[in-house]
């Protein structure tokens, strides 16, 4: 299996070009692909990874050697590791998008004016999407897949650690795509990882619709602040549950335990919890020690720290910090009211969580915090697409406009209005 | 009736902090409140533009007075220009965005997930607007009432030369809030006409969610490349009329005389018409001499030229001109292949409409022209979100993102993800 080829850094502005060109045409066909033959690509992509697994591999031990030369953090190393399950992973991923609804010319709405005009809303694909992410391979299949679902053309560009592995994937979504019959353009990888090429991504607004960066905080801080192509971005997680004075004491052990602890790496856990500070003295201890034996690190406020010498004094920064290890801040407040006004001021707008009896005081906390996803009794560990019915997920949206929370097929799309008249003229 | 006052230039970024803070608390009443509450602000403030009408002639006629001194064009005199009849226009236009169906709080969508988890998808407010635009002193209530109805908090920053009239129409904005019980700093108006506070404003993204720049060209450049803020934006209407080889000829003249003729200086005017080249010298003759004669400058393509001596040889300049007066360009295409190739390389995909009574290749035209709005026999004029059903509109969309085509109340919301547990815990 052929791998890209690095290019002349004086030539990037030239290559990005042709590979907007190519991206643009290739999008007029794509955008208009039936729904099989575009479900057809993705099969054959599936197949393509799992009968190409040793070049994979091959590609995949040659970022894994270079990577441990430059010493590289252990977690990056494994993000980073391919290995037969994984592979699978993402071939499954492709065949469960090819099972999803097609989005394409979905009428979302149509109606009728009193002088006989009929108007739809019709769902059609964004254009050109930009994904710039980090060392993961297995984003280069899963935002290929959904683009192609989407009937969207992707450029896309890897993380420089991840370069063998990503351009051996890319190989074989383009196996997929020839043998449905479909311009291999239709995806592309950036074929050099100079980081001009990502500044010249940014600006290139004549050919990229829409930029989706996929990665940590500085990644995401650099593309927004870059960017003249408008930015579809997941910024952090910092989740909160609250526990509400009429919450069920074991239901909220068993809430919170799961929301922190399950995956302490995703952006969904819960990295402050919020306690009625009525209940904390009958709730605070049990719960603390069941997440001390579970391994997490405790921070407080004062009466938090007054229950349970294992909890160390929370800082203002903590209640800022999303840590995405077994750490949890824990902070008495006021009723549902504190809790909002906390979660509102500290939070990410991500995912927030209540757990009560009280419907009243549920209605209450999910109408006044303003997250794209706020809970009533569960965990936030639950704030992902696949989990929401949506199939894989391009990320999570903490943005307001266009979309918001899971990024999916559906949210990869735009509409158009169709008029059909019979000679109607405006008077 | 007392008029905002005018502030030291070097105070400006505290200023629109202040206002900017202002928005922020009061967007917390206005997101939550009760559609009869935000429709009594808004017939309160209809009734506050009648009752003021002395008031608000004596503001204009200040700013007249001004710009006439300034000598400023005829067609800017006549934007400005207030009268009886046309602050009665206002006064209705708030009245009929009382009376169209509350967006907020509306489920879009609901499903139940395997495990019993309930996902609902909330129709919320946007947050906080800012609109920048030039001198149609009725901008200030028509975005001012839009934004009132879809629980949004709106900072308004209007031309220099509509300032005492915007300023006028603003205090019936907040008279009206006040009789209806709610902050009067749920609208705003940029208390100084110093161009500094549009760029303050356009980089105040912890203030303020969306821009929506309404004017010209300049303004809406100025806008797209300073904003760190999402703009929403319409950038112009280069809109086309393809005649189709089997168009019926009076649809099609009625159909071009109106798109072209009817009002020129608005978005939805037709500015190129293409025509098949087999029909060509069947159908243009009699269009030419009914355009002429309505007082239409023609401009077309030599084989055009070539059926009517009064059409001038168009430039390459035309094809991308937007003319907003009484001037047409046009030029013969190879079928309905060739008017979409020309509409997606010239035109500004706003709106663009086929006449034919080929319905295959109707349907070809509508999913190959990459418009905002698409229309199949009728007139590009009905691009309007009035004629669309949709009531008042904040202006057309050209982008792709978040809102495309009319801009109303339901385009100026964004939804939250509403989850209801029983205890669930992810596995």
């Amino acid at each position: 299996m052929s791998v890209a080829k690095s290019i002349d850094t004086t030539d990037i502005a030239n290559e990005m070009a042709m590979i907007g060109n190519r991206a643009r045409d290739a999008v007029k066909i794509i955008g208009q692909a039936m729904p099989d033959q575009k479900n057809k690509a993705l099969l054959e992509s599936a197949g393509a990874l799992r009968l190409k697994t040793p070049e994979l591999l091959a590609a995949n031990e040659e970022d894994m050697g270079v990577a441990e030369k430059r010493q590289v953090a252990p977690s990056l190393l494994d993000r980073l590791k391919l290995d037969r399950n994984r592979i699978d992973a993402m071939a499954l991923g492709l065949e469960q998008i090819a099972r999803l609804t097609d989005p394409i010319g979905e009428v979302m709405k149509s109606w009728k004016r009193p002088n006989g005009l009929n108007i739809s809303r019709v769902r059609v694909p964004l254009g050109v999407i930009g994904i710039i992410y980090e060392s993961r391979p297995n984003v280069t299949a899963d935002a290929g897949g959904l683009c192609i679902k989407s009937g969207n053309g992707a450029i896309l560009r890897g993380g420089s650690e991840s370069y063998y592995s990503s351009a051996a994937i890319m190989q074989c979504l383009k196996i997929g795509l020839k043998n449905a019959g479909l311009p291999e353009d239709i995806v592309q990888l950036v074929p050099t990882t100079d980081r001009a090429a990502v500044s010249e991504m940014l600006t290139m607004s004549e050919y990229i619709d829409i930029i989706v960066p996929r990665g940590g905080k500085s990644l995401i801080k650099k593309v927004q602040e870059e960017s003249r192509i408008p930015v579809l971005a997941h910024l952090e997680g910092l989740c909160h549950t609250y526990i509400d004075g009429d919450a069920d004491p074991d239901m909220a052990k068993e809430i919170v335990l799961n929301a922190k602890m399950r995956r302490t790496g995703i952006c969904g856990a819960t990295e402050t919890l919020l306690i009625d500070c009525d209940v904390a003295p009958d709730f605070l201890p049990t719960i603390c020690s069941a997440l001390a034996e579970a391994g997490c690190e405790l921070r407080g406020d004062k009466a938090t720290q007054a229950l349970d010498n294992r909890v160390r004094i929370a800082t203002e920064e903590d209640w800022r910090t999303e840590y995405l290890e077994p750490v949890l801040s824990i902070r008495q407040v006021d009723g549902v009211l504190g809790a909002i006004d906390h979660i509102n001021m500290y939070g990410s707008n991500h995912t927030d969580s209540i757990v009560t009896k009280n419907k009243a005081k549920a209605e209450q906390f999910l109408n006044g915090v303003d997250s794209a996803i706020v809970m009533h009794n569960t965990s936030t560990q639950f704030a992902d697409g696949g989990e929401f019915g949506m199939g894989a997920e391009m990320g999570i949206s903490t943005g307001r406009l266009h979309a918001r929370g899971p990024v999916g097929v559906e949210q990869l799309t735009t509409f158009k209005y169709v008029v059909r008249g019979a000679g109607q003229v405006r008077p």
